[in-house]
């Protein structure tokens, strides 16, 4: 439903023609898009059938179009809320971005907390918006048939310099068909697919088709009326708002409660892609395109860093393009019509393909199981007209918006395919360089040298001794000292406590303490036999309480850091509690 | 001499008596800090004169003020260099925070990459800014001689404001007398004395005297010059500006020379607060009051934070008081004028001591030895004098500059004396947990677990298997599967590469990955027998170049961050390098 309310904030005054296209639109895609769901019960969102279907790169791009995507949905679902927001509170015009970012820093804080089944609270402001279309466009075709239906009082100022630009009907189309299938609307079920009950892919085409007449219906209502009221796109005041407050000839209770639930709504648009962005990273990084510690989503640290990404750069844009629909919608459109004509095109492929295949074979892809299907021919077809359809509209954007920020689009896509390719490149290298074919089995190491470091002879130096013992039996304590004093007390200590092992005293001149124990351990490192390991073990204080900790120092850390390098010396870290 | 130039910049119109009286001030500092020179051939600054002779919570106090004021040397120096340079090129006004913090940054950088032997680079600039002091009131009093030295032309507009506060002129008494002492002169060489050919305290004594001569006699100089030419403080013009363009008739080549040799000076100012906040640090931290990393401030790393959090306070002062002197002069004052006044009743009290010492005997004090002193009491005389002089200050500085900005530092010292004590207490009690008296031997660990963790079955998990291998003979390698597919596959091929070592595969159906192991882990250890080590031994891939190591998670850390308050599980990680 989000779309309804995006072209609420996207501004659509007099183009009810035009909206009569888009639904057209929408119903190509919906009939496409059923047959996806089908082939795809697995879920088939643009990359997965671009993947399965057209090769390696159609698919990055796909990814890279729709990971984008992701990221302004965050920006324009926010910025369009703060818009309904702003349209009931014109005080607050001036606040707009910083209402804007304060939103997205609020949706990311609730994913870091964790929103699991989150479904369900979404249910309710959704039915509750839906609730108030209906029942303004219906109070609206009364008022309208029984002749008390005016034209909007005070219409805001600004919509001249909007009407200025004929290409705002395009633009509209397209936040229209993005709002509807990249996201929250049809591309959003393909990539969801799994969380319907069975018969998954049937619930999956059923729910499809009501929203897509949900949305066909309350869409031509909005911009029917929106014209009869001569409500105008302008960017202080939504048509949304304009409609609301004509229909119901103030700014009262049902007012405010169809601009909130609006807002409510393009909110949690946004959320949305906080759940689609990890969840296509995810499979993009299970093939091997992005940092592969992103396919274990679930993982707490790496999603976390993912949902910070998402926001600051969502933040960015906010401020960048002062929250402002109009000049963030351009640079959504080209990847979502770009990731729907590779969505389509992969999917006429898949149905030639499955024409030519000889009944009763099948082929295990990746994402689905390919058979022959005796309708190829008409589904071939329905996925052609679509492709070609958003082919066109991305050619379209891409030309006549360039210069109002598709350019910015046009240049990152590539970008960002690029470094998928590195990435992937540099994983299949290192799985090359690892692999156990010509690879002869290696001696067992035949010594292990073990250094205990110790800041003194204490509870924590012996914890740390006992833990050496176990390791091996060739131990050297090496202790830094930046004092001859202290260094004699430990040497005396050690007589009473080392248990007869060595102890090397490191002297500091300059009271450096990593140089004079690298020097010598880089010593050690160089003369030893072939075949020895080094462990450095370093006893670590630990506390509970945070402030304690910084007060000792990490060691361990630095050195693995400078060490990390050299093959066959690991440091080992052995913590001891004190309260 | 950096004094000088400071002066200049916090503006000293028309104030000959009172500069008599700080060059009265100077030589009553000069002579007691010569006695404390001879006292502490070792290096006696007011944390360690205090320590010594006061005790614990007046030495934290000297230590609290002087850390302060070196950050404030940073915002004041830089500050007054740029207020030179602004006086010069009055166009850049409006860019003075900018210009300021840029120095700053600039300044950090030439530190983190490591100024050794910096004292000879200082040298030249020193030279050629007394040289261009002397030419200028040399010519300029030659002029005043014959007739011809008239007033400052087109004088700044804003000095009426300056002229308003009688208490500028306390607030120039301040600046002389704590750049004097705290950092570049009197005090400086009170730390740095060990930095001296032997006999150190010989030739720091007559540094100290010759710079207080050249200082005093500039200060009169410069002071008496300015109040004939009529010069006037402004926090658009410099009096040194003023005085320059008028004994040169005009902002030739003379006039770049003497602006730019003090800016250079002032901005050399601020990098020795550079050099004396990681010294005093180390100081206080050997002591137990400050994290005892920073005792050890050669430690590349260590130096490095030390450094960037002296850069990042400084700039927020910059900042906030947009870059101006007269701001952040009231902040200056009191911090210097209290150490001097605890460093000065130090030597007093030490001279009390030593005269009630029996001749002959000797007590070692940490920072130096006490003999008995057959003059000291005219010795305690001088600095008690000292010491109530500066008193007198500090309160005088107290009261009247409460409300300009001198209660934050009133605020603040007492909160950092109440950290400093907090910390020194929680070693107390680390080291008196971690004490050997009353300790037992421990009995040496019977068993040795050890917990293999591969992703795959390659190169890297064979090094580390290796590794394990020489840990203990009780080894089960672990993988977290997200991928039921791909753990057959592994299983397979352990069976081959595997070493017979048991393989437990952990499914995770909702692809986390640190979850499943840590509950391994956790199970592992709640039934471990008594006296059973535990490690988790980690293969890390490892590349050269840093935005590869980005693609491979590092699974070590975090499980110890985890992990690191259960006693007896040790995480270790084995390094292997591909490229």
């Amino acid at each position: 439903m989000v779309i309804l309310a995006l072209a609420g904030a996207a501004a659509f005054g007099n183009v009810f023609p035009i909206t009569i296209a888009i639904v057209f639109l929408l119903a190509i895609l919906t009939f496409s898009y059923q047959q996806t769901i089908h082939a795809y019960p697995g879920g088939g969102g643009a990359y997965i059938v671009s993947r399965d279907n057209l090769g390696e790169i159609p698919a990055q791009v796909a990814g890279a179009s729709l990971l984008m995507d992701y990221v302004l949905t965050v920006a324009v679902s926010v910025s369009s809320g703060v818009a309904q927001i702003v349209s009931a509170y014109p005080g607050l015009v001036p606040f707009r971005v910083g209402i804007a970012v304060g939103l997205v820093i609020l949706i990311m804080v609730i994913n870091l907390r964790g929103v699991k089944e989150s479904g369900k609270a979404f249910a309710l402001p959704t039915y509750f918006f839906l609730v108030m279309v209906f029942v303004t466009l219906g109070l609206g075709f009364f008022k309208m048939v029984t002749g008390s239906l005016g034209t909007v009082v005070d219409p805001p100022q600004d919509m001249v310099v909007q009407l200025a630009q004929p290409l705002t009907l395009f633009l509209i189309l397209r936040a229209f068909a993005s709002g509807t299938t990249a996201l929250t609307g049809v591309e959003a079920i393909s990539n969801g697919i799994t969380a319907f009950k069975k018969p998954a892919s049937k619930n999956a085409g059923v729910t499809l088709i009501w929203m897509a007449v949900i949305l066909g219906t309350s869409l031509l209502g909005i911009s029917y009326m929106s014209q009869y009221i001569r409500a105008l796109p302008s960017e202080q005041e939504t048509v949304i708002s304009q409609l609301a407050r004509t229909v119901y000839d103030n700014r009262g209770i049902l007012y405010l409660a169809m601009i909130s639930s609006t807002t409510v709504i393009l909110v949690m648009a946004a959320n949305t892609a906080f759940a689609d962005f990890p969840r296509l990273s995810a499979i993009q990084a299970t093939d091997g395109f992005l940092p592969r510690q992103l396919a274990y989503r679930g993982s707490r640290l790496v999603y976390s860093r993912g949902i910070m990404a998402l926001t600051a750069i969502a933040c960015l844009l906010i401020v960048y393009f002062d929250a402002s629909v109009t000049r963030l919608i351009p640079l959504y459109a080209i990847g979502v019509f770009l990731s729907f004509t590779l969505s389509q095109t992969g999917m006429a492929r898949r149905w030639w393909k499955s024409g030519h295949l000889e009944p009763g074979t099948e082929i295990k892809e990746r994402g689905s199981t390919l058979v022959h299907d005796p309708r190829w021919n008409y589904k071939m077809i329905v996925n052609s007209i679509g492709a070609v359809m958003t082919a066109v509209v991305t050619v379209i954007f891409a030309i006549t918006k360039f210069h109002d920020g598709a350019y910015v689009v046009i240049i990152i896509i590539p970008i960002l395919v690029v470094i998928f390719l590195m990435i992937r490149r540099h994983y299949v290298s290192v799985a090359k360089a690892l692999s156990l074919d010509k690879y002869g089995a290696q001696p067992r190491n035949q010594r292990h040298r073990v250094i205990l470091l110790i800041s003194g002879v204490h509870r924590g130096s012996l914890a740390g001794l006992r833990y050496a013992r176990n390791l091996s039996d060739d131990i050297t304590a090496v202790h830094v000292s930046i004092d001859p004093d202290e260094a004699a007390r430990i040497e005396k200590k050690w007589e009473t406590w080392g248990d007869g092992i060595r102890l090397v005293i490191l002297d500091s001149p300059y009271r450096t303490f990593l140089e004079p124990l690298l020097e010598y351990i880089e010593d050690l490192d160089d003369r030893r036999q072939p075949n020895e390991v080094i462990t450095v073990v370093v006893p670590q204080f630990v506390s509970r309480k945070f402030w304690t900790n910084v007060l000792h120092s990490r060691t361990a850390e630095s050195l693995r850091k400078i060490l990390l390098n050299r093959s066959e010396v690991v440091v080992t870290e052995v913590p001891y509690q004190v309260d």
